[in-house]
């Protein structure tokens, strides 16, 4: 990373928080917990890991309230970033280190344009890109050797397209999107109609809007719509290996986290988070707020803010969690049932007996 | 799309079907049921959609059977198109209105083309596009940019071959096949033999055929075989990111949805649906007809025509439904049969306190 | 393949193991046992195939110890070799008559190479390879068209990367690495700080460090660390379409199969073998030599040598496949359960009148 020398106290003052111990130190780098020295800031965000303070050999920590007492500060020329969220803080410091990458800002001679695409101001074009006709390209952007823009798409300002991006005819990219490498957008929903030999393919006429700052991880494949927009709203951030067919919208905010499997037509709200390899059917629901545990089948339609795992069920998590704890007891359940079956059953011919004896007495 | 302008009664006689109310009405696009307008046809195929009919903007709907009273329709200027499959009619109107993409049928000087290789006529090669020693490419195939085509392999007419599909060395593509962007097609099986250290590489000297008229969607891989062939035949229709392991069969017509993985050497029947992230495990059979629903795990077997869910526990598809509707009441029931026990254990004891008593008496 | 001929007795040399019957029979090719004929070569490693051997029609068949009795072998021109683990002696057997694929070892015009780029002897470069600042390849490494190299990324001797394959800026490739095609090394991993409008994405500034002899599958995505490596080691073995989040390690000697997803910080361990679809959860600890059944969802550690099944429930195999195949009959222990209630509870009230009788008695 870079060669920024900062003290604490000046760090303090571009993220915030206050400072315990020494605020002059001076921070070169940034590393993780176990890892950091001197010259490095950590930070600590997890109270599962305080253990690690003790022996940690960072000259500055980011901490959360309380965490830190005054007192407990020794003249050891540390210092402490005391801040009410310390990942966020981290994750500010931590842009503040990392080294930009330089594009140079340049069209390679190897990139194919074409004549009637209009490129924007400060672009950078590596080898191998392809740009189909009528595309708009905004300013500052990059993209990387292998990307392909078909014909008629467009990409706003800013953004990074990294190696081997497909982004098909008439997609539409907003501003500060990045897209990692072997990312397809646009490619055809899954639509056919008929059966057997009979069976004939949905064009699929329809297009995708990957509105702005999204992100969206490498190999995931975004549709492209049977009619309208498949649309992946503002700030959504999607891992890598997801599928997101046709006509889906990804609503602003929220997290798909990787192989998740999103299914035509279903609607996910804004900050909904789906963990990993979820699977959501089609014409479906996702309410705002919502998040849903890894690898969980949703089946219906989920009302905003709920917790769900093992969506299969329908369970809220707490329940999921129990019951997935007695699953592995269902066969000591079952013979438990079975003996108490035959009890009852002893005991009911036992009673009969009884009453026989009564009647005989 | 295009600028086609066809009267409903004209449609009627290329698609069939029987027109109801107005068969004058001047088509120029089509859309779906919500978005669409005058001079637009959408159709109607799910009866859940039935309350859109009323709200509905398009000038001419095709239903289904007994959908519109004949007397019911007004002279509002709108038609119906009323047939059996509401939704195939559709996708052959679709097929008509939209507009095809037109290639230029030229080869790049910028794609790469072995000397040894043949094209066919009228094919188009992007930038590039790497073709092989002794490849073979039909008539009027297209091969975007990036597209490879290792030594040896063979791709015939009318398909079309999207940005960054591989096909490896050797492998087979038949006629009008559709590989969307990002497919690999001949990567090497998953095949090693030994342990630990001594664990070697089982080299994959077979490769893959894909017969006419399959349709792979993005980023899905598809791997040669160790001997012979990984196989998919005519007409079957593979969506996003599936997994295909080395001599996989999958037979015709069958329908494979996002995120599936069929395991080494298993034989996918005809007509089979796998529905999304269904895994199957290695040497197995999927009868002709079997519907697999979504995330199950199939490790048997599966006779023809079944409809299975949820495949670990083998049940039929409503069992498993009731299943999954009880499985969220495990942790109830477990109480339940708790309490049942000591119910009946006091009442064992209560018995013999009877019993005692009885014999005190 | 090969035009090689050999004698099974030589082969035997080669490879070790006793000839049974004709070792002067002369082996031109491999085949499965199904389809192997005169002069071909196969093997039997699972007993359950057993009956092919007599419907066999290869010339020499690799055999498990005891499997031909010495005496049953006629003259039938045919040869055995008996061997303690077959398919290994046969994955050998393949790997002599397997066609080596032969490269050039150029570098092509069209490749685009950075001129402080160091390249070893005898590498190939396909047209259309990316080769960034600073990067180092090794000898005899084979790089196939469009391949991307990022700045400072380093790449051991004879490895093969094949088409697309994306290696981003400072990760590190061992020797006789091989990755198939659309392989992403290096994406960033998923992280993100703060809630909302106020998220912000953590600079991804770690690497990937991939050790000598791994095999990563088509389509597979490692994301680089935040902090230090995410780590696949030596000699492990990926397939195709799986997710390794940031941070990960993946322990030597392991194998994972397709479309398995492990999440941030998790260390598999050695030797550990993870099956199709698993999920792993972050930050766990997945011990030496377990094994993990297919489609299992992990949410804690796993001690060493386990073998788990359906992990959520956290059971060992064997109760895991009790459970899985009591879980059809669910319903039905419900309504026994149902059942045994009510008549517990008449035998409650008949012991109540019962009392009752007595008394009144």
């Amino acid at each position: 990373m870079s060669l920024i020398n900062k003290r604490l106290s000046e760090l303090a003052r571009d993220v915030g928080g206050r400072v315990i111990g020494d605020g002059q130190v001076l921070i070169q780098n940034v590393a993780s917990i176990e890892d950091a020295g001197p010259g490095e800031i950590t930070f600590l965000a997890n109270p599962r890991y305080q253990s690690h303070l003790s022996r940690c050999r960072a000259s500055a920590i980011i901490v959360g309230p309380g965490v830190i007492k005054d007192d407990s500060v020794q003249e050891t020329g540390k210092g402490y970033l005391e801040i009410s969220d310390p990942y966020l803080a981290f994750a500010r410091v931590l842009q503040m280190f990392a080294r930009p990458v330089r594009y140079d800002k340049k069209i390679s001679l190897r990139a194919s344009v074409d004549p009637t695409a209009s490129l924007g101001a400060d672009v950078t074009l590596f080898p191998g890109v392809f740009v189909g006709a009528g595309v708009r390209v905004g300013r500052e952007t990059v993209l990387y050797p292998g990307v392909f823009l078909g014909d008629g798409a467009q990409v706003g300002d800013g953004c990074v397209l990294h190696p081997n991006v497909v982004v098909r005819e008439g997609c539409c990219i907003g501003n500060r999107v990045i897209l990692h490498a072997g990312v397809v957008v646009g490619s055809d929903g899954f639509g056919y109609a008929g059966h057997g030999d009979g069976r004939i393919k949905i064009p699929q006429v329809g297009t995708v809007e990957i509105q702005d700052d999204v992100e969206i991880g490498a190999n995931t494949t975004v549709d492209r719509a049977t009619f309208g927009k498949t649309v992946i709203e503002r700030r959504a951030k999607i891992d890598n290996l997801v599928q997101i067919a046709h006509n889906v919208t990804v609503g602003e905010n929220s997290i798909i986290a990787a192989q998740v499997g999103i299914a035509g037509s279903t609607r996910i709200g804004k900050d909904v988070t789906l963990l990993g390899q979820v699977g959501v059917l089609n014409h479906l629901r996702i309410g705002d707020g919502a998040t849903i545990g890894p690898q969980s089948g949703i089946p219906r339609s989920v009302p905003p803010g709920v917790v769900l795992s093992g969506g299969i069920a329908d369970a809220p998590h707490h329940e999921w969690l129990k019951v997935m704890t007695l699953l592995p007891q269902l066969p000591k359940l079952w013979n438990l049932v079975r003996a108490l079956e035959k009890k009852v059953s002893d005991l009911v011919k036992g009673g009969d007996q009884n009453h026989a004896s009564h009647v005989r007495r």
